[in-house]
């Protein structure tokens, strides 16, 4: 199958799952003053934080993917799966935020971090499983790429699956805060970190760059 | 009419409703312990199994489409009843969550097995129709294919089709348990069975594959 | 601006649009027998109708845009208003659902065919607004059309929009059901009767029909 | 990366969140009388304005990106930005109906009106960030544009910027509803006032305009 139709299913389906996690917002009632507004700052911050995740996911899909001309099926039911966890993040987010309210029942909080971090953990390992996949099945391309480069980018897929078994474990454990802090952290981290990677990858995978690959327009 | 453009729409519709189906779980109210998160696990199920249906049929849906490069508008008719099937699908596994949930009312969970199936039927004859329908007047090339392919193709459609069919008519006859079973492995039968087919497909229709049959990366 | 980025934004609308419609169905909460579950006949019929409906829009939008190839600012914002009725549609279909349920508060139904009829009323304006356009500035493609044509889709499109007027006024009148009877005939209607309209439509504008007018697969 | 596909994937968002204002209908309980229908006129209101300056910024983020052929990360990261202030729109959308719903607490409208200058205010901010930074490193040529035009654009979104901030001060001053007319006369201020732009900025481009820059059909 052509990828691109692949990828135009799963670009559809991130971009209705990141619009989702706005429901979360409208279930807000008006406030009547500003007090009650910023009161529901847990919301806002999960909201941020989800959005961020779910959108460099989208980009990392979508850099996975354009380095495959053709997909089989079983890159695809493995591209359902990870559909899956996508989707799912709205559910968690919902908790996080439902967790982090003023009055919510204690324990609330640890069940969320717990719920956030399996649900992004199975994510990742979908994440990783189609990564290599593709990179051993997929594509003579992908396999013609340097062997330094996709270790180097299965370490970096590797680090955040490391990262998000080891906050929900530490949520399991009693530090859920601590949890929703690393989650903050590796999304941003996810933000910045992967900014050289592809621009080196295409180099050594297509070796027709118009571009130098220190230039910021690179990719 | 280009088969690309009923394709896009169908892509958005499809990923649209694979989407809705996390609504069902949004409903969940925060829980403030683990046996409470997971006394949910009807929904949890329900998710998934239609997850895993809806994303099959859009493989399946596109596998049909990619065959037909001109749609007339008798078939683009017929793919809007598949579609209503495929965006009613998040009702009955709603139901079916529900049905399973500890407290629900006698009977709740047969209505929700039976509705399941009224709709998966639905939908499969949907399917049905329309693959009838461009097979013998979408495209030439459609036509051209060996008769043994297109036979094999339609007893798979069909065997789905009764097995939503017999599910529908146990859960009515009083055992919604075993209906729900069926509709789980019907998801997982098509999972891995499809697997072989559109590779021996395209094999026989195209004669132009770029990598042999039998190769995983074979479409 | 190519009109391929118009109609694949406006094919993401009409695709969440339609999809949004099953939102009706998921507020029914579980039943817990056969009657409860066929008792709520007013949201499926509301449902199948107003999907129709907007699957017809869809098409239609379709084969209009498909005339032209470039389109400007003002035409683009004419969709914008068109894309405003349609993604409305799910509004008064619910009400229409609810003001036929049984314990229904008395004049909800009429309500709720009025709001039905104005809101269908204004998506036809905006789509014979944007025909009107495109015929006259669109394209020459479409301009080189023979006019007799043209007035056949203009008077097939004014039809809906005094049958969508019609029923309006009958609902405002006191015959609120009689109005949704016409509401259902109209989205029937359009099922049908666009059939051979598109075909001709083409042999006269491209001249480079591939297969012969009556066949059923032109177009 | 290829700007079609971010552009692809922000259309979806843009079509999902455009359809997200109808969420505050469907809350809408089903009135029994005209009078109950009429009296929410805040909600059609709020569903108007928000549908056009989505609506808008969809148009504008399609011309910005349809001057770039590539996109880099960078202003990937910058575009979820601004899709997730596009995204949260509906939020104090929903809160400006609720405001100015007959009953509504005192200060509600003086929060919501405040909270729809800040969300509107953010997304611009984000809209002339990625607007500058394309500018500037996006694309040859976009740079090759006489100066004065890309002058004219920043002063453009400049004004719409300036706008915002100013009814979000008099908002928060306590003059809210002045605040929310000001909202309504940008939604269609940009609804006219970019007509032109587009076309002479084009003409200035590409050179190869196959319409005169006046005719209403250029671009």
């Amino acid at each position: 199958m052509d990828s691109r139709r692949a990828e135009s299913f799963s670009d559809g389906v991130f971009a209705v799952a990141i619009t989702v996690l706005v429901f979360n917002l409208l279930a807000i009632s008006p406030p009547d003053g500003f007090g009650k507004l910023t009161a529901h700052w847990p919301e806002y911050a999960a909201y941020v934080v989800s959005f961020l995740t779910i959108g460099i996911m989208w980009l990392n899909h979508h850099t996975m993917l354009s380095h495959a001309s053709k997909i089989n099926r079983t890159a695809l039911v493995l591209n359902i799966f990870l559909l899956m966890g996508v989707v799912a993040v709205p559910f968690p987010t919902g908790l996080v935020a439902g967790g982090l309210a003023a009055g919510a029942p204690a324990g609330a909080t640890k069940v969320a971090a717990v719920a956030y971090g399996l649900v992004m953990t199975g994510t990742s390992v979908a994440f990783s499983a189609l990564w290599l996949y593709l990179s051993s099945h997929g594509d003579p391309s992908l396999a013609a790429r340097p062997r330094q480069q996709s270790r180097q980018a299965s370490l970096r897929f590797g680090a955040g699956l490391l990262g998000y078994i080891a906050a929900t474990v530490i949520a399991a454990l009693g530090a859920p805060k601590v949890a929703l802090g690393i989650y903050g952290l590796l999304a941003v981290y996810y933000l910045f970190e992967h900014l050289p990677g592809p621009a080196a990858r295409d180099a050594g995978a297509g070796g027709q760059n118009d571009q130098p690959a220190g230039h910021p327009a690179a990719r």
